[in-house]
């Protein structure tokens, strides 16, 4: 495990340099909000969405770098949503990864725009992918419409809705689970998803990837319900308890902790299914592995 | 003017029908969101962006239908950028165009949430003009390129920083012309230049254009500030004096109101000059007066 977290902190220096090329200079006018959307994509993240996206186009024999601006267009669009996520309106939250959230370093209102500016260049970073050799307009295109879609009111703001609209409320379980795959797994599947397609992948295995992304979103974020409870704050890099705080349905309050790594285990042993038909899965069958363990 | 403004309505009109027809249902799930997006699209606007975005497609003999999901998409980002402003962290205002403001009705964090969602949704339905026919691939990247540097942090965001920084602060003209001009300007030369790129216009049009919008820009921006002080309230649909309230920087607080109206006045023939250099300017002609006499 320790040497395939190495491997992962290697491909996510590529993406923080490839982030650093497409964001504003800290110091270009108006600096404040350059430093505020700085601020919040450099902060220790797991890069776990582009690595995706790299890897799957790899799948589909397509060199990673071929892919980056959409890798980070992706994953401005999620540092986005934690900024807006953590402001007093939302979950209002202090801190994250270790550090104060952006809001209480820079106020709300440039945190709010700060988020709002990464999202809107998120698109401008993908669109950046029609410029490298051998990616077909179509291709762009369809990304761009895709992760859209993911990331919109019938994708991963949907899900932050119910979440909003649920606090205090107990919900059932379908509603639990739309919740959860569309906050988390909406982006986590168009990441894989739009690595495949820039790599021309066939439909096939497009719609096989779409399963992939759906099972490793759902562990990840009964993971991240479970750390938010039983996980080590120091290694979270934020105070445990949040979701209780906030009265949020998660799966442990509405499964509890046995049924929920139980879950974990199942789709854990359905993602490796799907992912042992791809002709090479080994990145993928570790990666389910890192997701099931991991502490932070 | 009265049958300009006529025209004007109807055009908003057919722009509001392709709205209804990109937004997802209100009954669609989850509702309040989509209740939330389209209580704010569908709010009386006066759809100038998009207006120009058809008249820029049209003045190069594409007919205006043809560029109606990026008109859409470009005011999605407007009213998204509406919601967000008149937010208690922004603006904090109650009433727009005789209505409470949306996080008024849906609560703040809905309220932002939508305006996520409608930036979001901008892109999707500006890529799908891809679909339409005689409409080239890299045209539509060239416009998602150009409508999000438009709006964000180097263009209406920028101007949104500086206006938010500023607050209480007197700033210098330069300063203004920054706030202004990246505020409200930005957004408006995107929208006309977007059209005529849709419609395959040359490189040397699309520059012209594009002073054109700089200047409508800034006519538009000025007029907002006089009306914010000597409008009527009834007509505006929301209390005067909000910049006063908000201890804003304006075109009426720096430069007073003779020198500020004698500055439209030469805006507006600049612009008219540029326009008549096109072959068919009758349009632009009357919008440049409409912008210099609106009360609304």
């Amino acid at each position: 495990m320790r040497s395939f977290e190495i491997k992962l902190k290697e491909i996510g220096k590529i993406i923080e340099k490839a982030l650093d090329n497409y964001l504003p200079k800290s110091n270009e006018y108006p600096s404040k909000i350059h430093e505020a959307m700085r601020y919040s994509t450099f902060n220790g993240g797991k890069r776990i969405r582009p690595i995706l996206t790299i890897k799957a186009a790899e799948l589909f024999d397509l060199p990673g770098e071929k892919v980056l601006p959409t890798a980070c267009g992706i994953e401005m669009i999620h540092t986005y949503s934690l900024i807006h996520d953590d402001l007093p309106v939302m979950d209002n939250d202090d801190f994250r990864r270790g550090k104060p959230t952006c809001h209480k370093v820079f106020g709300d209102a440039i945190a709010m725009l700060a988020g709002d500016a990464l999202l809107t260049l998120a698109f401008r970073t993908i669109a950046k992918n029609a410029q490298i050799e051998g990616i077909s307009l179509k291709a762009v295109i369809e990304v761009i419409d895709r992760i859209s879609l993911a990331s919109g009111s019938l994708g991963m703001i949907g899900g932050q809705t119910i979440d909003i609209l649920s606090q205090g409320i107990e919900i059932d379980e379908d509603t639990l689970f739309y919740m959860d795959s569309h906050k988390t797994g909406c982006l986590i599947r168009a990441a894989l998803w739009s690595g495949a397609r820039l790599a021309e992948a066939p439909a096939s295995a497009l719609d096989k990837l779409d399963k992939l992304g759906e099972k490793i979103g759902l562990i990840f974020q009964i993971v991240d319900d479970l750390l938010d409870v039983h996980g080590d704050e120091k290694k979270l890099g934020k105070p445990v308890g949040s979701d209780i705080k906030n009265k949020k349905n998660t799966f442990l309050s509405i499964f509890g902790y046995e049924k929920s790594k139980k879950l974990v285990k199942v789709l854990s042993d359905e993602s490796k299914e799907i992912a042992s038909e791809f002709k090479n899965s080994r990145f993928f069958m570790q990666f389910i592995d890192f997701l099931v363990e991991r502490q932070y």
